[in-house]
């Protein structure tokens, strides 16, 4: 058969294959993201405020589940999308990681510097996680 | 301390929770959702461009894991969001569930009736997948 663009990958379903360098762009150019993981055996997925920081997301947070499941080290997913709905078409970028609390002082001072207000209450939202991705993937509707 | 508004329940971070009429009314105000599970260890979230029919999420896929975990029976999660960056607020509902194909005629005759047509290639996104909700819970930023 003939492709019309042989330099475009597409996956099983007929999605196209966003390059490495399409899906960090993506994930520098947006700040609303969601992290999935297990959390007593079932899986939960949150919405968060984030930044794309040395090929690293971050976000704020409060003790509770999405706390916890960075602190113990453990995988989760972060996604980021858009839309057209009048065109039909869309992306997604999807990064599998481990996310972590961050503890280190001088860290966390590096990271107070940043533009990253949480809509939340701030008295309530003091901590910092920050996922490393391992796998970075996307795709995109043409 | 007093409270401004005693009708409005919030949780452990000040988000105010929405009541489940007001969940059910977002699910079916929109369109895209995502869905999360685990597949072969790690966690995963696919964006699908969905309907909320009769209480439950309905949309279309292909062969492949998406379908795989439908097929299963296994629990998923289900979220959609929504944000005024402007004003700093935003929304979230999210569903606990098990997805499953359908596989009965008379009900793919059914939901074939719905105008619900993926974004991917048409011909490759046959199947139906439905997701019967066993939670549903919303929060709000106010």
């Amino acid at each position: 058969m003939n492709d019309p663009n042989p330099a475009v990958q597409t996956d099983h379903i007929g999605l196209e294959i966003l390059s490495g360098a399409e899906c960090d762009s993506l994930l520098a150019s947006n700040q609303i993201g969601r992290m999935a993981f297990v959390a007593d055996g079932d899986v939960v997925i949150f919405p968060v405020n984030y930044r794309y920081i040395n090929h690293t997301i971050v976000f704020r947070t409060a003790d509770g589940t999405k706390l916890e499941v960075a602190a113990n080290h453990r995988p989760v997913a972060f996604e980021i999308d858009g839309y057209d709905t009048d065109a039909k078409t869309g992306w997604s970028v999807l990064v599998k990681g481990i996310a972590r609390y961050v503890m280190e002082d001088e860290e966390e001072a590096e990271l107070a510097e940043l533009d990253l207000r949480p809509w939340a209450p701030l008295t309530r939202v003091r901590r910092w996680v920050r996922i490393s991705p391992e796998e970075i993937t996307g795709r995109k509707i043409v």
